[in-house]
């Protein structure tokens, strides 16, 4: 049994529904909930939720931001050219303007973060499994 | 005894220290943990808990936005000419550039949301007694 189930019902803020509009930039399964997306403020806000071994491709946020607020399971995030970093409850990531990165579940356990984005996404290449089963 | 005392302990993030710096714009007792406050990245977030009672004057962002995600216990929210309205857990508010407003805890209850701020404060009267008994 995964992980860290609790996550499917929403820690918080409910998961949304199955993240197809960004299916292609997965592997696994990810759900998406947009919290405020409004033509006058300069960030969206979403909850985003990945099940066990779900990861997004490596990507940059070009002109802008991201930021990472774990809100329930475990997960991982990585900059390119460095380690990747185990994420717990309660953990807060601050992404570059251009920084290549990925984030995602755990082996084993659902995952859940508040992301608040600037700028337009530039999507990369997938965390393959090689890559995904050393860290 | 309060409802909601839970909020204390911080719910998914740390309530952090007494809002000293804000002392002056609040009446009752507050608590700010800052989790992004980074020059590179235009908007700043923390976590704002309210002991029962505790509420902040009215005021503005002025040039930039406020968004309000409710992760414990019971408050309000209102905007100048409009009625107070009752907030929950997962409740998420937008407020826009210059709109008057005040916010914080139901009388009885613990109060916590997260804040992702840009723009400038402009802070205004108190949210006084006569005003709040009322809503």
């Amino acid at each position: 049994m995964a992980k860290h189930e609790e996550v499917q019902d929403g820690i918080i803020f409910p998961i949304g529904e199955k993240n197809d509009a960004y299916a292609q930039y997965f592997i696994g399964q990810s759900y998406y909930n947009a919290l405020v997306a409004d033509p006058n403020i300069s960030v969206a806000v979403g909850n985003v939720s990945f099940e066990p071994g779900c990861r997004n491709n490596w990507h940059r946020h070009n002109g802008g931001f991201q930021i990472l607020m774990v809100t329930g399971g475990e997960g991982w995030y990585q900059e390119f050219g460095k380690s990747a970093q185990a994420l717990k409850v309660g953990d807060v990531i601050v992404i570059n303007d251009g920084v290549k990165h990925w984030h995602g579940a755990a082996k084993d356990s659902w995952f859940e973060h508040i992301v608040i984005t600037a700028g337009t996404p530039e999507w990369l290449e997938p965390v393959d499994d090689d890559h995904y089963n050393q860290i």
